[in-house]
């Protein structure tokens, strides 16, 4: 059986170059470059709340990051390094080790293609939690924050929102899916795109920015509270799947679509003089940027439908102690 | 019920004196003095393997901080930042938010003392987990390492070992204290000191460091296979307790001492030339430091009792896989 060094050792002790230091001493070192800020993160996932006990290891370990990454790309630094807290299952550990290599293999692709390196961690016998915690660099007083947004501002959304809780409701059998469906929807809850390459792009376009991993009213709400501001946004500009659509006037699927979560898009807010700009962004970044609405002055958050009738949810978006 | 927003604001929202942006958007910002590097190290705690379900909320705030306080000390970096991961079993939530005020109270506590800021974080429902990153500040290229170790060194250690470990083998009933020995051993375990003014006075006098979580003997270990040298330590020069001397002739006392782990103290090494100097500082900090042994040319620890008997243990230090 492996013990907490051999497990150290033999799946998380790689050489990081973007380092001064990094595994194998009682702290990792590191140095941010001149003029730079370092952006902190952190995240953690749980078996059973966040995933299911059963889940594939590698996609796992690529999430795992991928929703850290995701933080960097809404304050728009570049990610550098990370540290991975692991609490492991017993039994894992004696007869899986297959396990922790395939985690690793997800975790570490994606950290490479992002040149992330990992500088730190902890491997301890417990309930299967992942802790990560990002570090990444952004010029100083550059950063994206939630509290930019001011009246006349458009609302931008990345990509397309709700596929990853559709294919959730799915597995919880809430809902059914085709199974061309199924392929559409299930990469953006297990593999998500973190937006990091866009994130930093929007440093000095955007006025405003947070990521959608609590559903787009709750995001969006950070953003409206934090600047002091109000939204409205249309439904039907949200971008969203061939399968979202086709679900669409389901109640369930107006959930998953506004307050589903997971989604790991960026929400922003830009003036409007930056339209053009922000639409050759989208074409040289093959991301589709989507305006779905307009900040106001005051507060609260209007969704309104094709008719204009105003749309009201249950909930707002996900709180890991009300589910 | 409070929500997972609730208990980050009522909780672990304070200000962020030494932070460019605190606890509130999608990561904090943080910008290290001129010429300073980042050290950076985490560590996790989860209920029922470092710590008993019922134990304290108060103590268990102010330990898991304080573990990673001491990895601070052990690179001689000043502790500056952390983030806070905490899953919490939903019943605690909702019926116990004394739990929580008492958590973070311990937590804050020392952080103030040490003038850290709590930067960032995640709150999850889960089995009771509590991951910590730390960051701190150490000069360019002056950190103190694991890999600094050289024939001749002197092997200091910081206060006195194996009071943490005795006081759990009562706590697990392998051996059964005395009410003034309880009272002796207890905070060790509890509370224990991080050497956070210590480590970064060491800077320039010792040649390198680690702190004693594992064990000395698993700790001690560490340096000499990172330095690539051996070492000769006399067990009766190692500074302990008055109740750890009363048990001190049993098996599982020298076990304790030696191997117990959770220890907190820092073993450095250093120059012969450098005694002085190093007693000075021991008076100045009012805090012990010993010698106990030297650095050798070669490979492996010897211990040596009393008689200069080679001494054997079965187990070497902690790990969370064999326990």
């Amino acid at each position: 059986m492996l013990s907490e060094f051999d497990i150290i050792r033999c799946y998380f002790s790689r050489p990081a170059p973007g380092a001064v230091l990094g595994v194998g001493d009682d702290a990792a070192l590191i140095k941010p470059a001149r003029g730079m800020e370092v952006a902190v993160s952190t995240d953690m996932l749980v078996a059973g709340r966040h995933f299911f006990a059963d889940a594939d290891p590698r996609k796992l370990g690529y999430k795992s990051l991928a929703v850290n990454l995701s933080d960097m790309a809404a304050m728009g630094a570049r990610p550098r390094w990370a540290t991975l807290s692991l609490a492991l299952p017993e039994p894992m550990v004696r007869t899986d080790e297959k396990w922790l290599e395939a985690f690793a293999d997800g975790f570490f692709g994606l950290a490479h293609a992002h040149q992330v390196d990992l500088v730190g961690g902890d491997t301890t016998c417990g309930p299967l939690t992942i802790s990560v915690t990002i570090l990444g660099e952004v010029a100083k007083g550059k950063a994206l924050r939630r509290s930019g947004a001011r009246p006349g501002d458009d609302i931008w959304i990345s990509g397309h929102l709700g596929d990853a809780a559709l294919a959730l409701a799915h597995e919880q059998r809430r809902i059914v899916l085709e199974p061309g469906e199924i392929m559409e929807c299930l990469p953006a809850l297990h593999t998500p795109a973190a937006r990091v390459g866009l994130g930093q792009r929007l440093i000095g376009l955007a006025a405003s920015a947070i990521d959608i991993s609590d559903g787009l009213l709750a995001d969006l709400g950070h953003i409206l509270k934090c600047s002091k501001v109000a939204a409205v946004v249309k439904m039907g500009d949200i971008r969203c799947s061939a399968s979202m659509k086709r679900h669409l006037p389901q109640p369930l699927a107006i959930e998953c679509l506004l307050a589903g979560g997971d989604d790991y898009e960026l929400c922003f807010t830009a003036p409007r003089a930056r339209r053009k700009t922000i639409e050759t962004l989208s074409l040289e970044q093959e991301i589709p940027l989507t305006r779905i609405g307009r900040i106001r002055e005051g507060g609260g958050l209007v969704v309104l439908d094709a008719a204009g009738n105003t749309i009201t949810l249950e909930t707002k978006g996900y709180d890991h102690f009300h589910v």
